[in-house]
């Protein structure tokens, strides 16, 4: 009886989207058997970046059973997890519409346009009426905003001819008189010993810019509201979606480790399971 | 008739505070007559900070009369020169009121604290019931911080142990979750070729950080608001107020290089006539 599987089930130490899938019929009847259990785990406290030699596979055996005398509980099979524990849709909502109040007309910047979060802020404010410029740290991701994503403009960071100053001067010294400046993510900073400075911030004073931190789970309120708005633009086509969907959790430690160096297009996922 | 006078009124290149004084009686009566006229002047356009040598002090004669043809024109007598454009008893109240909308029993923390703006944002605090704490370049100011305008505490940042990073630490890593920064001034930063960065701007995430820039002109409308509050405050002895009056406009560029050497406490006005 206790034949191996291959359905990987994890422990789940990483955040989870997607449904959870009822598990049903030829599966509930193997549900106490013990299968084989893969993990990725850290060998060692990670300074500095994240690297693949960081983590290791390891393989063990576990039991598909709901623990004894415990009540309304259920065993499901997760299919994909996400390599962050971002909430792109709803950070996107959230960034735009509750942090910046935009109107119809404006000019909207988005950094990392190409990733998660920022190809739905710029299709929301494209949808809403704005002009959207949008960096990204490739050429092929600059064509795929304005391609797919229907940017107005699009720039690779990395090309700009005086380099980064460039994409730093976006930032401060080209803002609007009362322009606001959702902040989010800023994953190129997280592992830094010392943090990379911001600097003209003197024009926020004579343009009444507005700076605000935010985290989409203080707006979670809003979920329905965002889902009422979103659904249709979806069913629709006018908001489309590009995931980086990496195959098997033996690329999970690949996948995570490219978030941070920008390898990734939208949401970083890794498949565990096919149906 | 050639009458010379020493009342020195100047081409008002610089913004004027205080109340116009009128000219009556017997100097109404010599007004047509030429009187000398000293002027602080730039030699030449200033790169970075100025320097007293950047300035020079000329003196022409001009003559005391209203140009001919023109109506409902008055000419007035100035008392005082204001060394920088800043309206410090708004800017205080907007930026505190206004942009941080503060609540009793919050922490307030308020850099270059014993400036003209400094020390009513700190006094508000206080009278708001909040608990106060200040920043200065000297041991002098910061005793004038918790002695004079009743900070609860203050702290002199450039004899704080680990130096400058003290203080920027402060201002970013100690927040509390949703606080706010009002953005003035920032007169370090003026004359800069390179400004310097603001480091670790990633804690506005988390910490929903809201960080806005403003300028005092745009809350003018709440000047009667502002009055009613402080006129009192001032006539109770719940507001003090230390300026910093240097006599005679011979002292005018030292006055105005000592505002980016922090040489000044509060204001930096110049008398240029006594009544």
């Amino acid at each position: 009886m206790a034949e191996e599987v291959s359905n990987k089930p994890v422990l789940l130490k990483n955040y989870v989207t997607g449904y959870p899938k009822e598990i049903t019929g030829t599966e509930q009847r193997t549900m106490a058997e013990e299968v084989s259990n893969k993990q990725v785990l850290l060998k060692n406290y990670v300074t500095g970046y994240p690297k693949e030699s960081d983590m290791e596979i390891i393989a063990s055996s576990m039991k598909l059973k709901i623990p004894e005398g415990t009540q309304d509980e259920v065993l499901f099979k997760n299919l994909y997890l996400s390599c962050d524990p971002c909430m792109p849709g709803m950070t996107a909502y959230a960034g735009f519409y509750e942090v910046c109040s935009p109107k119809k007309g404006e000019y909207v910047y988005v950094s990392a346009a190409s990733g998660a979060v920022g190809q739905i802020v710029g299709q929301l404010a494209k949808l809403l009426g704005c002009y959207v410029v949008g960096s990204a740290g490739s050429k092929d991701k600059a064509d795929l905003l304005k391609n797919k994503f229907g940017f107005d403009e699009a720039f690779n960071y990395k090309e700009e001819p005086d380099l980064d100053a460039a994409l730093k001067k976006v930032r401060m010294l080209n803002m609007r008189i009362r322009g606001r400046i959702a902040v989010c993510g800023m994953i190129s900073q997280y592992n830094l010993d010392k943090p990379e400075g911001v600097h003209n911030l003197t024009s926020i004073i004579g343009k009444r810019v507005r700076m605000e931190g935010f985290l989409a789970g203080d707006f979670y309120h809003l979920y329905p509201k965002f889902l009422e708005m979103v659904i249709p633009y979806i069913k629709q086509g006018k908001i489309e979606y590009v995931e980086d969907v990496a195959e098997g959790l033996e690329n999970g430690p690949t996948s995570l480790v490219g978030l941070f160096t920008d390898r990734n297009v939208g949401k970083q996922l890794v498949v565990v399971a096919r149906e």
